[in-house]
């Protein structure tokens, strides 16, 4: 396998400013059109930017919900460890319920707090904590680099490559989850081109992946999401590489972005590889039933209306649907085992019977 | 089969005004936001009216080709027959080619012209054209309501239908092919439950046959494009009803607004029954393989941008991708006979196999 080592040239798309206690984010919602950064003031305004998207992605709300953890601790004043405690816990509670579906701010909470020894002082604990929630990031970039190796081996020079929503380095830290072997092959020398659906109802495959791919000098097409059974009727696609927002590692299950499962049930019927990319942090290894994994559901006006630029350069909000109908909007769907062709890991690309291998890797093993 | 005779009742959303010579269309890009009718003022804008998609759907580009022809020919003045008849030619041309997929405006004008004897005066060849495009449309009409009998029967109260793109009375001039059975289900007592697909790019769903649900008093939901498959893994889609703008019936195959294909391969997975209901002017029996129909690709923009209503009330145009990335936008796909349960037709609800008793119905046959 061949490294490239430039992990330190890309982008943090989450960072933490000591000196302001902010969590900085890159604001999603406003991408393409706008590339603003955002401070948020505590960790209460931290939840919010997870549960508004200001920012979304597995990777980058689980290294958010870990900032937002040494926020919330930087945060306290005094002596009272009582207090302290019950600050933190306070934390965890609205960052953990930002996102009810996705585990990584579950996950990479709970690494944080594991570094945490109770009988240290409040200062030691403060350090513990950022220290951690800085591990957390830097070992998910790491991560997503070692998914963009192994990845990388599984594309040609040439290949066409489906993906949906953002599974980027937006939606981690930097590099991302689907997109890395993307990135990974390009510097191997091996080009791909890659359709981008459009992702509704947030479309974060046409403002998102389509944004980062041009930056990144990916040939790309942004398709609606409509469109791809049809290309792959016409033998124009040659592989599906999407992240995912939770593994249940001991069934092979998937949790992703709404639309998923629907492009994997149509890579099956045309014998097309469906790879799903993920980091550790992005496992669940407690749940066994998808049924007990709760499916977010987000307001209907994400389908209702649009946010978009108009003619005088300015972000407009628009109705595109009939004033008075109800719309539901699941976020995310459940693609089964039977669907995917191999697991793309920062130790490998495995099968769903090598998922195991899996269970010895903590959050911030590299590889 | 019980039967309703209101067809009288239903508002004609394609008609010809013989004191303008116009083609009355509803203006469909306006909808649901303003309701304004739209007055040709000559066959190329007909035909422009049929490109830009004022006017949408198998059966009412259908109509609105033959009530062009007529409007070409009672434009003619004077008593020159190679004049008449090179004009008459040159609106078959434009009106033939404004949407190369659908076949319903090829069929409607060779019907048209059926009619036309040629050593008849040029007066009596205008009275036919005019007296054919009438027939046309309502024989249209009736088709889709006894569409609407038959399809109603397998409709059972309570039944949860998912529907995408429009094929409603809007894509008709009455009634609809996808939505009759849902209409007269309703008049005998079965309330049904409409999932309407947005159908991207063009939101026809969100905005077309959701606006016509409510105007019919069908409960109704828009859903992304994306979340079917999440509602049929969950079991809360009992069946999907669609129209098509080709029916090849030699090999059973159906051509249909993007994303229909894959609601198919769907609903096949999930083993709910998938209908195509057309009239018989939607039926091609000449091409004998799905490789030669022409499948239209429409602007880019259509993906790239979105129309709608802003907080203002005007309806507005909007970018929603990255600028500067490509998009790709073919209009249609194809459905293999495998994924289709029945084929709800003017004669019956028909297996594929039994296609063949649509032979020997012509095109104003009305059941």
């Amino acid at each position: 396998m061949q490294t490239i080592n430039d992990i330190d040239k890309w982008e943090r798309t989450v960072r933490f400013d000591e000196s302001r206690n902010s969590v900085v984010l890159i604001d999603q919602r406003k991408l393409p059109y706008r590339y603003e950064l955002v401070f948020t003031k505590d960790f209460y305004e931290t939840a919010r930017a997870v549960k508004d998207m200001t920012v979304r992605g597995a990777g980058a709300i689980g290294a958010t919900a870990a900032y937002g953890m040494a926020q919330a601790a930087l945060s306290f004043r005094g002596e009272d460890k009582t207090a302290f405690e019950s600050l933190i816990f306070e934390a965890m509670h609205q960052l953990k319920s930002a996102r009810p579906t996705a585990v990584d701010p579950a996950n990479a909470i709970d690494f944080v707090m594991s570094r945490v020894i109770s009988k240290d002082s409040i200062d030691d604990q403060k350090k513990s904590i950022l220290a951690a929630a800085h591990e957390f990031a830097e070992a998910q970039i790491k991560q997503c680099y070692n998914i963009g190796l192994h990845g990388a081996e599984l594309l040609f020079d040439g290949m066409r490559i489906l993906t949906h929503c953002n599974a980027g380095a937006l939606a981690f830290v930097a590099i991302g989850s689907a997109t890395a072997p993307i990135y990974v092959a390009k510097k191997l020398g091996k080009k791909t081109y890659v359709f981008c659906d459009e992702t509704r109802p947030r479309c974060q495959g046409a403002s998102l992946t389509a944004w980062e791919l041009a930056r990144a000098g990916v040939s790309h097409e942004i398709i609606v999401d409509n469109c791809a059974g049809y290309l792959m009727s016409k033998r124009q696609i040659d592989a599906v590489i999407v992240g995912c927002d939770r593994l249940l590692a001991k069934t092979g299950h998937i949790v992703n972005k709404i639309g998923t499962y629907t492009k994997a049930v149509l890579a099956h019927r045309h014998s097309i590889p469906f790879y799903v990319a993920l980091p550790i942090s992005t496992i669940d290894w407690q749940c066994d039933s998808v049924d007990l994994v709760p499916i977010e559901e987000r307001d209907s006006d994400e389908v209702l209306y649009m946010n978009g630029l108009d003619m005088d350069g300015v972000i407009r909000r628009i109705r595109i649907a009939n004033p008075g109908s109800p719309a539901r909007n699941p976020a995310f769907d459940i693609t089964p085992p039977d669907l995917i062709t191999a697991y793309i890991t920062p130790i490998g690309v495995l099968k769903r019977s090598e998922l195991g291998q899996l269970k010895t890797k903590s959050i911030t093993d590299v590889g």
